[in-house]
């Protein structure tokens, strides 16, 4: 492995600790009178819980990229430490938060990040009143969007840079609420077109996930957007689809060893991801009756599984979205080029390591 | 009735009128690439459509109080015009069609402000598909959420001044949703006490309908809250609760033909209003059979009603609430006797005489 790539991957898991302990604080300041307390009702347990709930997922995270990011960025233009880099990534994991709980009511979704989704906590909580617990979920959800938007306007910013900083969250939340939706017409399509799925990729992902990150930590660290915003969105926007391409690539040929969790997900539910839409462009009628009767049947077994990744692969589906993902990568990194002219060396690197990584872990 | 309330009620008319149409010119530049342009995907129709039902429900919007709060709260502390009104106007009212359309998902609510609910009209467009329906009206509900945090952020106001009004709606947006919480957990008690009805009607209504408009307005003027927030809760919580328990006497006791609307909706629905908690308090154990029949049975009939609103006369239960609106409403008044040495005279006699309005209102 590279050696700045090994250096960012370091610098990776410290930001990940550092931020854990930090989220932890963040929830405990919520009831604090002396911290950024919210005022919650006195009585009643329901508020408390939600608060609960939300704090929970949060801090059940895993690699925290989107912190990572966020650190890289404000790492591009400078090495001291920078205000505000806290509270941005707890909005943008808040916002991931709110994002996975009304996620898992529509998909009816009984865990997530190894442990119960809300609507299931919920569930269990309230097992004769399903309304309720829905209902508590959808509040839930909501509570963690209006922390999101919260944590960046209660900092020590000076008030221009929080202001920008906040107009970033605000678009790629409404944003990525349209992604969302998109997303949920993608499956209306038997075989959505290469540039829907690019868009449902930019909007549902890559805004919140790379794009924000990336906007925030430089707001953060005080440079100027507008002349770079072009250069990030490319950058963003390549990696985004790399990422997701592999994402779906190991969704039909990862191991599930390596991944530590099941694969075929997507051909299980139904979902036209990359992967999917190349397949049923290229298999013939009998392969597609074998393709269709898997698309969206939960009970669909490991043999059939099999049998259809032999069928992607003998079409070449398995080189096809590697070849993609890769074309995909080195775009992203090609936008890097100039950056090494006028940000710092070792931001850099990670930016520019990060897509070939992105395309290549747990294969 | 009272000249200054008179002319305030014209003012009112006059916000509302103007205000409506800036409202809709808002949806329009959501569109506009010059205007406050919102990025959605280009593909599908599944954004485009959430946003036309988000509008849709906006401009359906009746008496706009809360602009009007707003307005006079501004003109508290000066007669010019003051820019980012506007803004904070529309950044409440999308909050409040943020709360109608997860309220309406909550309440399984076919219709809302004399048309379909979001959620509904979902249902009529899949008719097939009530899990496809109630995840866009989820999705539709979190795009109101978040438009009405970025308003605020993309206006001409001074940073501090925008940061200063976000930060209040920010608040206000999150102690709202716990207020909804504590509403669904009232409806598990019995019969909850007047505290916890108290804490509802403060957190699920009166903070984002009266409190945040009003400190809103000042803000936008240039006023400095700190020295005033004591005052401006006293008020606002007054109000709040007189508001409320006359809106609970009107649902026993008002008469349909002046509000427009059945009555009784809080006993059908099993709501533990003011009104249902006082008549619980005194009924004797024949009553209480009666009204526990009815309590939360949607197809109790005129008859029934018409037996528990004589149940509650004959224990002076419509008189007590009269007292208590009136009451919380001289509560309200007192707070302003004060604001007429540092404040303008027309705005303040709208903040004196709007309590005793709020409680005699359709009555």
């Amino acid at each position: 492995m590279n050696d700045a790539l090994t250096a960012a991957l370091r610098r990776a898991a410290g930001h990940q600790r550092r931020f854990d302990a930090r989220f932890a604080a963040y929830f405990d300041s919520l009831t604090d009178p002396a911290g950024s307390h919210l005022e919650i009702p006195r009585h009643g347990t329901f508020p408390a819980r939600a608060l609960q709930l939300v704090r929970e997922l949060s801090l059940r995270g895993g690699k925290r990229l989107r912190v990572t990011l966020l650190h890289e960025a404000a790492a591009l233009v400078t090495g001291e430490t920078v205000p505000g880099l806290d509270e941005a990534a707890i909005s943008i994991e808040l916002l991931q938060t709110h994002g996975l709980i009304h996620d898992d009511i529509i998909d009816d979704a009984p865990t997530r990040r190894s442990g119960p989704s809300t609507y299931y906590a919920y569930r269990q909580e309230f097992p004769d009143r399903p309304d309720t617990a829905l209902a508590l979920a959808v509040l839930a959800g909501d509570l963690a969007a209006f922390l999101a938007g919260r944590v960046l306007l209660t900092g020590a910013l000076p008030p221009d840079r929080a202001l920008a900083m906040a107009a970033v969250h605000a678009d790629t939340a409404a944003s990525t609420v349209t992604g969302q939706l998109l997303d949920l017409e993608r499956d209306f399509h038997p075989a959505p077109g290469t540039e829907l799925l690019h868009e449902v990729t930019e909007y549902k992902s890559t805004r919140y996930s790379i794009l924000a990150p990336m906007r925030l930590g430089l707001l953060a660290a005080g440079a100027d957007l507008a002349p770079h915003d072009g250069e990030l969105r490319r950058y963003a926007t390549a990696l985004g689809i790399a990422n997701q391409i592999h994402d779906d690539w190991l969704d039909l040929f990862g191991d599930p060893r390596s991944l530590g969790k099941p694969v075929g997900s997507d051909i299980r539910s139904g979902r036209r991801s990359y992967a999917v839409r190349t397949l049923l462009a290229v298999c013939d009628a009998k392969e597609r009756a074998v393709v269709d009767a898997a698309l969206g049947a939960p009970d669909c077994d490991d043999d059939t599984l099999d049998r259809i990744r032999g069928i992607a692969r003998a079409h070449g589906v398995d080189r096809l979205l590697r070849t993609d993902a890769d074309r995909h990568a080195r775009q992203a990194e090609a936008q890097t080029a100039r950056w090494r002219e006028r940000w710092r060396p070792d931001a850099v690197a990670f930016f520019a390591h990060m897509p070939a990584w992105s395309v290549t872990r747990d294969r």
